[in-house]
Formats: structure tokens, sequence, C-alpha cells
């Protein structure tokens, strides 16, 4: 199949993927679920295997030659250029203590160029979704990150950062006390929740460090695509992780030279 | 009527005040919006006065002798003892950017007791309500505030706080740092969202400063009757507000400990 044809089918796919976690999750996450805190300090639950192991087996039949790389199985790696990634729930900690703000996030990769993407809150019935050249969409609805005015007051914009762990975690704790020293109005809307605010535009920029690929491979692509803008903020001595600050163009600019970066 | 039976009523009459104000918000939040910066730095839109003003006519409807005190219409106050709180639309700066975490708050007052309230998140479709000696709900079922065992990690506990903003307004600047410092699962779930999320168990506990009575009159009711435990946090020289830790007892212990109050 041409690549074109792809990722237009990807677009498309990806929503119904993000559909079926949501069906697992929804049905699972009122019942009593087992987890366990791994390693990096976050957690793991059945409802996250059940919910990888069904994405991988729709993928498997869909796109039988491409590669799945998931946060709770060990990778199908082919060499294939077409990647999937899968993050089954994102924000274990909200998760795992029952508060909605956590999600499903699921990316295709095209030599390592995000394609297709999506964020689905299943708690607020909110799926946030698009494909390179197609555009953002939150419930079939396009979503665009306006930027801001030159008239517009930055202050009464939120800005949104992760969990404090997580600054610390990649020696950035400065950066988390200098965005709070600086702006009245910055909230720990942490993971994909704050992901996706940013991507419909109700929050105007975020902080987001420590994270892995699937945390952060659909927020590139539904950012650009919703008309934002991406920076990375240079390594404090820690690899492998992304670093970001995302969001209205204008706000990721003032962030930036708030924090010195 | 006896007080008695005017709290069974108010048990299911706020409820039903919940819904009636989230079919006006849900109907309007989508469409353009007026709204403005007021002096305290808050956010107020019409629609804030459309469902004040059409809860103020279905009390006055049901309970003509009742009082009412809102957040943006002059009181009616003739002295009686029952009086009716309401805060059309808490979390205003999350609502004026569309982040879906405001909500509405109602509470029956009985010489200035709380007797029935309710905190209703409409874009969550989460309605928190309950009545003395009646429990707390949400959406029909039982929320309870199980405390924790002493077996039971604190530092998994997710503990939510107001926005700096407000901790600075009334001079506890120095709280906020605190909790940071000591607790690496410090989230800033602001407004009536932080609140429910405590009633239903899910976040731990909060420390919520610079309250008026319309913010936390709800509150003060659906923590008790969950199982919950609320704390005052003495002054720091400013008068005139509500500032309090509540929610699970022995990690609302803790805070306090935490906090040298």
């Amino acid at each position: 199949m041409h690549k074109k044809n792809i990722i237009d089918d990807a677009f498309l796919f990806v929503r119904s993927l993000g559909m079926e976690a949501r069906k697992i999750i929804k049905e699972k996450v009122t019942q009593d679920f087992f987890y366990e805190l791994k390693q990096d300090g976050t957690f793991v639950t059945d409802i996250d295997f059940a919910v990888e192991d069904h994405l991988r087996g729709l993928i498997k039949k869909r796109f039988p030659d491409h590669d799945v790389v998931g946060e709770e199985f060990p990778s199908t790696l082919t060499g294939s250029p077409m990647r999937w990634i899968i993050d089954p729930i994102d924000g274990t900690h909200s998760f795992r203590h029952k508060v909605p703000l956590f999600g499903t996030i699921i990316t295709l990769l095209n030599e390592n160029e995000p394609v297709a993407g999506l964020i689905d809150l299943p708690m607020l019935d909110r799926c946030y979704y698009g494909a390179k050249d197609h555009g953002a969409f939150m419930n079939g609805l396009p979503v665009v990150i306006k930027d801001l005015s030159i008239t517009d007051r930055l202050d009464l914009e939120i800005i949104a950062t992760g969990d404090i762990l997580q600054f610390e975690n990649v020696n950035m704790q400065k950066y988390f006390d200098i965005i709070y020293k600086n702006h009245k109005r910055v909230r720990t809307y942490t993971d994909c929740f704050g992901h996706a605010m940013v991507i419909e535009g109700s929050v105007g920029a975020m902080i987001d460090v420590d994270l892995k690929l699937w945390d952060v491979a659909a927020t590139l692509l539904l950012v650009k695509e919703a008309g934002g803008i991406i920076l990375d903020i240079p390594s404090c001595g820690t690899n492998g992780q992304y670093n970001i600050i995302f969001g209205k163009p204008r706000l990721v600019e003032w962030v930036a030279a708030v924090l010195g970066i």
C-alpha cells in the first residue's frame, strides 16, 4: 500500500483503536483491579495489559507487517518503517486512585515520524486524534491552538506542568520553581490530560519532562496539526527522555524565555 | 414543615437543582459567551447569572420562606434560619478557558449549619450530593472516604491544593512551598473538582485556602457525611476566608503536622 494511503487508513483506524481501548477501560475501571508499583515509580494494572494486548491483536490483523512497541509488552521489531507505539493507560497514578484524568495514547510512526495519533480520555468521553496533514480533531470536530495576539494577557492563560517528581527525575526542579514563581495560574494537569487540554486550546502551554516516546509521540503530532509549537528543553545531565514545552506559540516562547532556555 | 422533613425534602430537591444548572451550562458552554474579570481576580460570565437566576426561581417556588445567598446577585435575607447558598459556576478560571473541571455548588444551611449540599461537575457528568445524617452520594451511589490504615503508604496518596494565587492572597504561600517539598504527588486540582475528588475518596486530602462560604459549605457537609475530617488552618493575618485541610483522617493529620499547624 502507498504510504499516503496508509496514513489515510491509519487516521480512521487509530480512532477505532481508541474506542476499543475505552470500552475495556470503562468496563473494568469500576471493578476492583490488581495493581503494582513498578521500579520507575509508576503503577501497572491488569487493565494495562488487557488493553495493550487487545490493541496489539487489532493492529496485527489490520497491518500485519507493521511493528508494535507498547509500554507493557516486549516490542515486535522486524525493521518495518511503520511502527505503532501504545501507552494503554497513561497517568497510571491517577488511574490507580480513580482520578478520571488518565487516558490511552496510540501513535503510528513512519521512519520515526508520527503520522497518526490519538489521545483518548475515557472517563471524560473525549477523544483527540489526527494524522499528518489531516489536522487534529476532538470527538469529530477540528481543534485549533489559536495563538495569542499582542494584546492578549499572557498572565491570564493557564500553564500546565507534570508532577514535581518528573522534574526531579531529570534534574529540572529549578524549572518547576521558576514557573510557579513567575506565573500565577500554573496547574499540575499531568499526563495526557494536560496534553489534551493544550491540543484543544484550553490550556495555553505545558511544560512536561521525563517523558518516554509513548507518552509524547501523539502529542508531537497533534500539537503541530492543531497549530501549536513544541520546544525541546536541553537535557540537564540525564538522557533518553523527552523534555518539552508546547502550546500557543507566543506563550511557549514566553515560558522558554522565563526558564532561560 | 418540621426541620427533619425539610432536610429529607432538600436532599432530593438539591439534586434536581444541580441537574437544572447542568442543563443550562452544557447548552451554553459550547457557544461563545461574554466574560469579564472581576475585582477579586475571578471571572464572571453571563452563564453564571443565567444559572443563579434560574436556581433562585426554583428555590423561591419550592421554599418561599427560605433565604438565598448567591455569588452573583444580592442576597435575600429575611432572617429565616434556612438559607440557600449558591455558587452557579465554581472554578471560573477553568470555565473561561473551557477546561472541563468547573462545577456548580449549592448548599442549604440551617442556623448556619450545612444540612444539604451538592457539587455538580457538568462536563464530567458527576453529581456529588448528600444531606445531614443521610450520607454522601455520587450519581446515586454512596461515596466513602476510607481512612488509611497504619500500613498504607501516605507517600502514594494524591494531595490536592488550590492555585498558588489563593495561598498568596491569604499570606499562606509558605504552606504551598512546604507541601510541595514534602510530598511528591501534590496536584493543583483546584476548586470544586478537587473537593469532589476528595469526597469520592480518589484524592487523599486537599489544602484549600481563601475560600468564601459558597465555595466551601457543601464540602463541609459532604466530607463529614462521607467519613472524612476537616481542619481549619489558623489565619495568617487576613480575615473572612475559609482555609481548610480535609480528607482521609490519617492523611489530614499528617499534612497538618508537616505544615506545623
